[in-house]
Parts: structure tokens; sequence; C-alpha cells
């Protein structure tokens, strides 16, 4: 691999700390004094509880919160891998434009600024107000037939992460969700996920947006080949390089989000992830540097089998189980509500003392 | 069982109809036509069209939301089944008074108007501001002794939830949340499971606010002996009435609880259920008129083992699963926020046809 084009990145890595455990400590405390049993708003304490961790201090502002969706097509798409063509990669980007997507309705809802980066559609959108233009290229290439990406691709793609971040935190946010579009990067993530985990292809591939029975095996066999192709007999193969495998497998908006993700880690920014493709971005990240995983937030748990798989790799708990697998960042923007609620809870509270209310019996 | 005392409550109840079956078919429908492979949004499209079906109608106006929180004693803490001391009911309803709760927090975050209903506390409020009074007697008797409630006592808190949801109606609410606060109230609403499913007290018995391993042992030999009092052995015999099990083994809260989701679905509004004393009450409800579950939501799974007997007893699937077992209506409360959500996407996502998205291939 070309290590200069990647210099960037190998930076940000080594300057990336685990969040605070004085403050994870110190915010427990505080935690069980308010009037309510120890420990008895469950997930929601942990939650808050990492966020001043990762702040490093106590806050009371309201979150300031951001959603990145990443766009960009895939080269596989040409192997029929999904229920949908290609060119809705493109128009969903204008519906994303036009307020009419899921994730603008709850962006708008729960009060998440919301950003559209074009990473790599195969469309030109001549400078259409409201679009990040951050192409790298028009899609991936064929990872049946060769990588995906070239070095210096992926480490643009993953620039543009990397930059969002450091953005973001100049904006005051701290806490951003990972959206994605792109037809074929189901394929892509399963890809990732089988090459990361050493699971079999069959475990961690589902139906996507909406594959039937056939379409389905049909995805799985490409799949198989793909992974045959760059990594070879998974049971024989040593463990495997994570920028090798983005390289070779994921996408540039995939590339794009584990930038993201390795920045706001490095600004001290939360991170919650969405389904099964932003995952695979925090778990190419996360192979990289584990420490990002403290900063990590996993929104939802999606309805696509590999999904779980890469939870559990990253270490990641997720915040709501609603069965969805829409993608675009909804299930991030929809936990973000859930964080927000965990930290009113943290700040706004009264105390036992305050409120003269007995503690529980010794 | 004294009847004269109960017409207000068979009233109503024989009034009740199922939520519309065509409003659901035509909400479905309208989910299929939105920017998202059908079925994508998971859980959220079901909540959507229940909020349909119930309304019988489109509507697109914010959801007015209200939370009421039913406080009340309970004999049964003579015999020390809590971890807290019985007077800190009187403490956190000065708590909900004066907004340091938890559910105060969250009803402020997520809009929702906050309802405190003294409706048995063992204390004296001399009428404090903001503070509904519907007191029908401080505490419920023993139940290891006798029945907790007379049929007078019991039918009076029935009509005071009855009462409050004829209200919300006129105050154009569709969407309440149940929420309770009654040091004690586990030991009733195990029981009340018990007696109801006729499931092993032990299956249906938990730690409550927090009780280590000797004490949960006695909570469970006291409603053993509970049980056995008042009902016998549950294996010869027959199936229990739903209003002699309250008036037996229930709460003035609890049955006022109860005569709320019997008014909520008189006037077709739908009611989310926070945890297990809460869905004890609506498990009343339900085995009074099984219609009611058409009108009800289970805001979350709480960490209390007889929750899950309930929901599946009454057919729900909780919204959230955050390892909460606070009360008060905090799991409820937080799930409004997802149920406000659902409806943002149903009334405000673009079409396939109006963004010029391509569908599925066939």
């Amino acid at each position: 691999m070309n290590i200069a084009s990647l210099t960037a990145v190998t930076e940000i890595v080594s300057a990336i700390v685990s969040p605070s455990g004085e403050w994870l400590a110190r915010s427990h405390a505080h935690l069980d004094v308010l009037t309510k049993p120890p420990g008895s708003l469950g997930l929601l304490e942990d939650i808050a509880a990492q966020m001043v961790s990762i702040r490093q201090e106590e806050f009371t502002e309201p979150l300031h919160k951001a959603v990145y969706v990443f766009a960009a097509d895939h080269g596989i798409t040409a192997e029929r891998v999904s229920a949908y063509p290609s060119e809705v990669t493109h128009q969903m980007v204008l519906n994303f434009l036009a307020q009419g997507a899921a994730v603008n309705v709850l962006a708008k809802l729960h009060q998440v600024t919301m950003n559209v980066v074009d990473v790599g559609v195969n469309a030109d959108f001549g400078g259409a107000t409201g679009l990040l233009d951050r192409k790298v290229r028009r899609g991936t290439r064929n990872m049946l037939r060769e990588a995906a990406m070239s070095d210096e691709e992926m480490a643009q793609a993953l620039r543009v992460g990397l930059e969002l971040a450091a953005e973001a935190k100049t904006r005051g946010y701290c806490l951003l969700a990972l959206g994605e579009m792109g037809i074929g990067n189901t394929t892509a993530a399963s890809a990732i996920t089988a090459a990361l985990t050493k699971n079999a292809v069959e475990l961690v591939t589902g139906k996507g947006t909406g594959l039937d029975a056939d379409a389905l095996a049909h995805k799985r066999q490409v799949l198989e080949a793909v992974i045959m192709k760059h990594f070879g007999n998974p049971e024989t193969t040593s463990k495997p390089d994570p920028l090798d495998v983005l390289r070779r497998v994921g996408g540039l908006e995939i590339a794009a989000m584990t930038g993201l993700v390795l920045g706001a880690a490095r600004n001290r920014i939360a991170v919650v992830v969405d389904g099964f493709i932003s995952t695979a971005a925090a778990a190419i990240a996360f192979a990289i540097e584990p420490r990002v995983s403290g900063y990590l937030f996993a929104g939802h748990q999606s309805a696509e089998p590999g999904h779980g798989v890469l939870l559990e790799y990253v270490g990641l708990k997720p915040i709501l189980s609603l069965n969805m697998r829409l993608g675009e960042g909804t299930g991030a923007v929809l936990a973000m509500s859930i964080i927000e609620s965990a930290m009113a809870l943290y700040n706004e509270m009264a105390t036992f003392a305050s409120a003269g209310v007995s503690e529980a019996r010794g």
C-alpha cells in the first residue's frame, strides 16, 4: 500500500486516546445520588456516563447534533446483487436535498443538522444546492473482478471523513450520526464482515433492501467468489489488514465513514453508528485503532444478520431494536433522542438530598 | 361484588370497539408508497399504522401527549417487601411537584403534559399546587391479612381513571402515558400477574427497586402466602375474575390506571404502558375487555421478570429495551418520542412518485 497517501490517517490514529476513566467513575457517582434507585435508569445511565467521559467535563448545554449521509455507487451492482437499480443512489440524493427521505424527517424532528455528502455517486449533480461535493470517483470498481478502490482513492475518501470530523469540532458538534446511501452497499458490508471477522458469507449476508430467496442465494454466491478472490480461504489466511479489506471490498462512502469515526475519536466527539453498513465502517476503524470504541454508540440493531456480528466485534450494545433496515442514518438519528434524554436526566434530576427523599435501607 | 358501584365501569366497557381494520389496511398501503423499501422502517411502520387505525383518520397535527402519574401506598409494606420505606411515596410526589424526578425531566424534554394524581397516598398534601387530589383512602389494606380494597374503594379508584380519560378526550390528547409511584407496588403487580396468568410466584417476582437476595426470598414467601390466602392453589382454581383479583391484591393507583386504560379505549385514545406495574393495570383491563389491546403500546421492556409475562399475556411488543426499572412512566414517556417519530415519517416522507425514485425490480 502507498503509505504516503495515508499520512493524514496515520497521524490522526496515533493521536487517539480513550475516553476518561476518571470522568466515567465521577459521572456514575453523580448518577447514584439522583432520586431513583441506583442503576434503575438502565442503559440510559451508561449512555450519560459515556458522554461525560468522552467530553471530560460536565456540560449542560443542549447537544449539538449532526448527521452525515455519505452517498456512493458500487461497481458490484453489475452482478445484480440489489433489489433496486443503481440509479436509485442518485435519485435518493436528490430526495435528501428535497427533504423527502426518512432521515430528513427524523433529523428535522430531533433537531439534527443534516449533511449530504457525495463521495462517489455515479451521476453529475451540477453543483446542487445543499450537497457537499467530495466526489472521489463515480462509483467503486467491480470487486468481483478487481479491488474496489486504488490506494489513493481510498485515502482520499478517508480524508473526506477526517476533514468533516475536524470541521464538526470547529462548529461545536458533540454528537454525530453516520448515515449512508449506496445501492449495493450491503454487499460491500457483508464482504467486509466476512473478511474482518472470518465468519462464513452465509452467516453475514442478508436480503438488504428486499431480495427474494433466489436473489439472496445469488448474492451469496457472488460474495463467496469475492472473498475467495481477495482473501483466499479464511481458515488458512492470517489476520487481515483492515485498510486492505476496505480498499478491496469496501466502498467510497464506507471509507469516508471510517474516516469520520477516526477523526471524531481524535477530536473527542461521540458518534452514533446506524445499521449494517455504517457499522462495517466503524469496524474497520476499530480494527485500525480499538480505542475508537469508547466514542461509539450503536444506534440500533438492524434486521440484517451481519449487523449483530459486527456489533459484537466492536463491542457495542444497540440502543434501539425496532427491526429497521433502511440505512440513511435513520436508526442513528432516532437513537440521538434517547442519548439526549439520558443527558437531560443526568443534568436535571434532583438529588436525594436536594429533594428530601429517603434512600434505600442499608 | 357490589355491582351497583361498578355501573360506570360496565357502561364504559360495553362501549369499547376495536380500532379500525379498514384504516389499518389503508395506512399500510400509504406506508408502502413512501421512499423506502417496503417494511424497512420495521416497528415504526406498525406503530404509525396502529395510531391511524385508532384515530380512524389521517392526522398531521403534532401529537398532544400527557402522562398521568398515579400515586398510592400499599398496606403490604408492613411486611417489609420493599428496599425503600413507604414514606418515599409521599416524598416522591413532592419531588414530582417540584419537577425533580426522572419523569419530569423526560416529560419536559418530549413536551408531554405531566399530571400527578394522588389516589391513595398515606399522607396529607394540604392542597398542594399542581396535585390532582383524588384520594380514595390512605393506602390499601395489608393483602396478607385481608383484601387490599373494598368493592366501593376499588370502584372509586377505577372511576378516577375513567374520568381522567374522558377529560383527556375533551382536552384533545391523543396519546397518554401511564405512570405510577407507590412503595410496595411491584409486590401487588406480582400478585396480580400470578393470579391472572397462573404463573408461579417465583417466575413473576423480582427485586423491585433493589432488594438483595435475602429480601427477595422474603418477598416471594409473602407473595406465596398472599396468593394462597386469596386464590388457593392455582392448579385447582378456575379462571379468575379480573376485578376480584384487582380488589384483593391490587392497589389504588393500579385500579386508577385500569380505569384510565378502559376510558381511553372507549374514547379512542392511544395509551402507552410503562413497566411492570402499569402493565399489570393494563392486563386487568385486557382481561375485562380484550379489545383494549388495540389501543395499547408497550413503552419498554423493564428489567422485572414478571413484565415479559404480562406483555405476552396482553399481546404487546415493547418499543424500547433499555433495562430500565424505575416506573413513574419514564419508559412510556421515552417511547412517546419514538411514536412521534413514526407519525412524522408517516406524514412527511415523499412518495416514490413525488420524488421520482425508482421502485424495486419486480
